[in-house]
């Protein structure tokens, strides 16, 4: 019969295919702007293999600096000449027009800017902004751990927990470029205070900040000093010092890491179910750092959410540290297609 | 700047959009396939207007049957020789080939059947079948409490509790057809046992079967009465009785109300902060007939989830029985435009 008969063949999804299943594209530029650093790469965005590597630091005399800094660094990049487009992920919420609303640790960017068209001033090419999160998700989806699936949420664990979806091979972004916010979903009602003034939310218990600041508060009630208290003393705690606090057997560290798998049971499993995502990629320092162990632990909470581990699937994130460039560089190709 | 430069400029977004501001649309007819009836109507799918309304009960022999009689009540329909296509609600998972898996409120239809096809061989015409639930989301959506919003939440509170999600102005159907089952997200690890076999989940608390489970349970255990265990005894429990036992103050009903309220708020919350949902539409019998002060009650929760109330609108839905055909047609309407 006709194809028009089924649901399946709407008229957007042959466009969408199309503008990914293309045959060779030329390299597009990436760059990852974070709070301490600007990256730049060039990018294949078929293979995802990634080249070069500009980086100069984050200006703190606020945006129009910051954009700057983006712009040169991009000439750096060999051959930026030559690129039809430039993509550029960003730390703060981006709307689909590009728009980005604020960026929490780039110093004096909280109003919105079109950073798209500011860059395209300075740059005289196409430029595509999103967040880098979301960017993240982008390059799992396409050319690491999520490559070849249609719907995924990847999910990131870091200071904080962040996240990005993907339903039907597309990023989605939302109005105000808020989907994937899942470090903000509530796993325990009136639980541990979060930094946006919510209460309970995944990433006070999964995200490093909020494990952190629970270790240090059983250290001060308790009187009883524990790895990660005693350690912050010491400077900055990164995610291998909860390895090691891990691996030293500190008590309060197994659990803390027993609720940052339950929190993200709870999250990912509710949030695939109402998605219907067969896939979670979880990727960022704690992840990385613990590996298929930690996922283990999540598959196993008696938490998991929704229709359960069996209902989606959880993969270690394959990019690491390029990710941010590379998913954005596949944003710029993808719209240039 | 040139008008791929900026995120919002895809490739589907114009053809999305102009699948809907079409002008006059001919009717179509819109059939919901319920438990006990099947209901054909003939939609003007641009305002919602549903004419005629012919229905029969649902067979009891088996999917073939139901199928037969799917057909029989739109060949009732006046003016269906003329009408382009016809669109389904079924009531269970449809996937986006519009194969449904299996409907566990009809008799025998325990496995996947291709129902469009089937339907268009019985019809001789384009039929889109899709979740009944689904479609209430998109009558909603494009003729209801919804319209104008391109991204929102419908929660459908009854015997259980179900959903629809739409984003970008499309409805979300998802590879197995599950997305928007925000009644089996789960509200409370390890809380009252679910019928899917999960632990917690919303509609546990919030459906009205649940909510008389409870009640049961609760006048089993302590030996005291209560309104809605006492009222079973005499028959089924409908949502005029819970609305009847709130007015009559009974302490049990009133409890059992806050549970549904609270759980409701944390799942909705969770849902559209996840998502970046600006409104959820709630309908459904208890919703319905409790009106505007429950939603007041789901808002003022001190467990509403993720953002909070300020991030997602709560609205009641506007379309009641219809919403099922009205949807339907509507989908059908699209899928020829």
């Amino acid at each position: 019969m006709a194809p028009f008969l089924s649901m399946s063949k709407t008229k957007n999804e042959k466009t969408k295919k199309s503008a990914k299943s293309s045959q060779y594209r030329d390299p597009v530029v990436g760059v990852d702007l974070g709070g301490t650093k600007v990256l730049a790469r060039l990018v294949d965005s078929d293979t995802g293999a990634a080249s070069g590597r500009h980086k100069q630091p984050t200006p703190k005399d606020g945006p129009a600096s910051v954009l700057d800094a983006v712009a040169e660094v991009v000439r750096k990049v060999e051959g930026w000449e030559d690129v039809a487009a430039v993509g550029v992920g960003i730390p703060g919420p981006v709307n689909r027009r590009g728009v980005v609303a604020y960026c929490p640790n780039i110093d004096g960017w909280d109003r919105p800017i079109d950073a798209a068209s500011e860059l395209e001033k300075r740059l005289g090419k196409p430029v595509v902004v999103a967040n880098d999160v979301n960017c993240g998700a982008v390059a799992e989806h396409r050319v690491g751990a999520g490559r070849g699936v249609s719907a995924m949420l990847a999910v990131f664990v870091g200071t904080g927990v962040g996240g990005g979806l993907i339903l039907d091979d597309e990023l989605v972004v939302g109005e105000r470029g808020q989907v994937g916010e899942i470090g903000h979903v509530t796993v325990k009602p009136g639980g541990r205070p979060c930094g946006c003034g919510g209460f309970g939310h995944l990433e006070t218990y999964a995200g490093r900040a909020g494990m952190i600041r629970e270790a240090r508060r059983l250290a001060s009630e308790t009187d009883e000093g524990n790895y990660l208290a005693d350690t912050i003393r010491e400077g900055t705690i990164k995610s291998r010092h909860i390895a090691q606090a891990l691996d030293a057997g500190d008590p309060v560290t197994i659990r803390l890491l027993q609720d940052a798998a339950d929190a993200l049971a709870l999250g990912i499993g509710n949030i695939a179910t109402v998605n219907d995502i067969p896939l979670a990629v979880l990727g960022g320092g704690i992840v990385d750092r613990l590996g298929e162990p930690f996922l283990d632990q999540i598959r196993q909470s008696p938490d998991f959410g929704g229709l359960g581990p069996d209902f989606v699937e959880l993969r270690l994130a394959q990019r690491l540290d390029d990710a941010g460039a590379v998913g954005a560089a596949i944003l710029a190709a993808d719209a240039i297609a």
